[in-house]
């Protein structure tokens, strides 16, 4: 494989990627080549690749923020799809929404020598990135991500994508309009808070401080987070994460209140089980799978390139407002 | 650390090992020499440890049949409780339900060098697991389990719990009860079949082979087999896993379908919406955090006992069949 990488003028990973017939792995031209000088040198793909398996393998590192959440599994899927395909194994690992954790595994991926890696962050300065990146990690963002440092990311608009579902809160009449959001360490937390502050200013209206809650982006922190909430009787609820949403319906419900008749409730993340809930639950629905494909791409890509490389780029993906039956207009007072 | 080693006569790895407290690193009298040196020379150990900590991890791997099923999300936290107590960072990894991938996997896993290893497997002959066994891993297994191999394994009684759940329904008049399965490759999934069997056999009923439908264990695979299913016209769906019970809920719902008037449905592992679903689901309950607590701890006594241990211990954990408002008498037909 060395030797037809260099005969071929390419790295090694595109030597790999274009036998094994990774659409898009480069140009049809340079694709060509490849295939050409293998065939020239003999080079049994399939022989190769069976002894490369069982002696060294190309590994990836993903760092999740919570693997217990279904939204980072499907991240995964997506990624590992792309991998698998261009013969990489995917090692990964959760921070468990934590920083420090975070960066222990940056520092175990690094030892454990991966070739490369995708964070899903839990967010914080971004120190422990920086450091991450002088000792050499080539790291690709994924879903959360550092203005401030020179890192290619994948993400979606979540200031956006925030302003126009509480707009269509408030657009139905909703005043009193409940926000959850996650710890603020992250990128999208703040961003997602900060769109929902722009719906209201742009409708001269300002949200009430005491009608947003924090929790740490779990079942039951969004049901606490409700429960406090409910005493300042709001007539929405945007639940800015999946799991929180759903901890928000089970406390909703739980306090007898009806969905959409006395409080409507509008999820961050659409689920399974969303579409099928009676109510049917309106959710801002992410491109999970296609948003760990995209990074997964441009990472081997970052591999290719193969040293100090271009500039880094940020790709952004659309989301999509699901209306379905848990919104409806403000009940009157 | 340089003058150790020579005076020691070793190599810097075995200093820093024996000074970071490695069990194994060499032998005992080596390590004392190694220590007597480094005292005699005033080596500071505790500066070379907070250095050798930032380069050097103890990790665990986990392989996980499906990263996207929150199961193995609950599982992988659950491991992760004990592990990071005891000072292990944990590397996961997916097999996707695939052998082949496990296979790949237990070989990275080697190569990365991991302390052991947790393995959710997907189920196959055990082949890839004896070998990996012959080449030095220690393994302990989680939720699957082969009864052959010599491996300490921490699951449930699938076939009791099955057999109890199935029962239910064939005591609330339902005949045509039609069962979701997985693929079959794994312990669990043939467990839970031949406890439904049993439940039938113990009644002097027969099981309805048209009315078993196997899938690869997601949502879109129980809507699938679901769809198919009711050509059957089933008065009862007994789904043996969770996202295909969501995907059997989803086509039922679709085909106009009243749950439980018209069809009852029971699922396997709870999950968060289960309770607040119209009609709450019934299911059978894994007490899936502590599967991965208990598989963790065992571990961590693998590690210690460090050598040809005692003989392998299997644990088996309680399940609870929870009645909610989706099972219900037989509809006259």
């Amino acid at each position: 494989m060395q030797r037809v990488a260099e005969l071929a003028g390419v790295s090694t990973a595109t030597v790999s990627r274009v036998l094994a017939g990774v659409p898009g792995a480069t140009s049809e031209a340079t694709a060509e080549r490849v295939r050409r000088t293998a065939s020239h040198l003999g080079y049994v793909v399939n022989a190769v690749a069976s002894s490369l398996r069982s002696r060294q393998t190309s590994t990836i590192g993903l760092i999740l923020a919570d693997v217990a959440n279904p939204f980072f599994g499907r991240l995964a899927s997506g990624v590992e799809s792309v991998l698998s395909r261009a013969g990489y194994s995917l090692l990964l690992a959760n921070s468990g929404n934590s920083v420090e954790t975070e960066a222990q595994l940056l520092r175990v991926m690094r030892e454990k020598q991966v070739d490369a890696i995708i964070l899903a962050s839990a967010g914080g300065s971004g120190a422990h990135i920086r450091e991450a990146l002088a000792k050499g990690s080539r790291i690709v963002l994924a879903d959360t991500e550092y203005p401030d440092l020179p890192l290619d990311a994948v993400v979606i608009d979540n200031a956006a994508a925030a302003e126009e579902a509480a707009g269509h809160l408030l657009d139905l009449g909703h005043r009193r309009l409940a926000v959850l959001t996650g710890p603020l360490e992250a990128s999208f937390d703040r961003e997602r808070l900060a769109g929902v502050g722009r719906a209201f200013a742009k409708r001269g209206l300002a949200l009430d401080p005491s009608l947003v809650a924090r929790g740490d982006s779990t079942f039951e922190a969004g049901k606490r987070a409700t429960r406090t909430l409910l005493a300042a009787a709001p007539t929405a609820v945007f639940a800015t994460n999946n799991l929180m949403c759903a901890g928000a319906i089970t406390a909703l419900l739980d306090a007898g209140l009806r969905i959409p008749e006395d409080i409507s409730v509008l999820g961050f993340d659409d689920m399974d089980w969303f579409p099928i809930f009676r109510p049917a639950i309106s959710a801002v629905a992410q491109p999970v799978f296609e948003l760990g494909v995209a990074a997964a791409e441009r990472l081997l890509e970052v591999l290719e390139a193969d040293g100090p490389g271009a500039a880094p780029r940020r790709a952004v993906l659309e989301t999509t407002l699901i209306l379905r039956a848990s919104t409806a207009s403000c009940p009157p007072a």
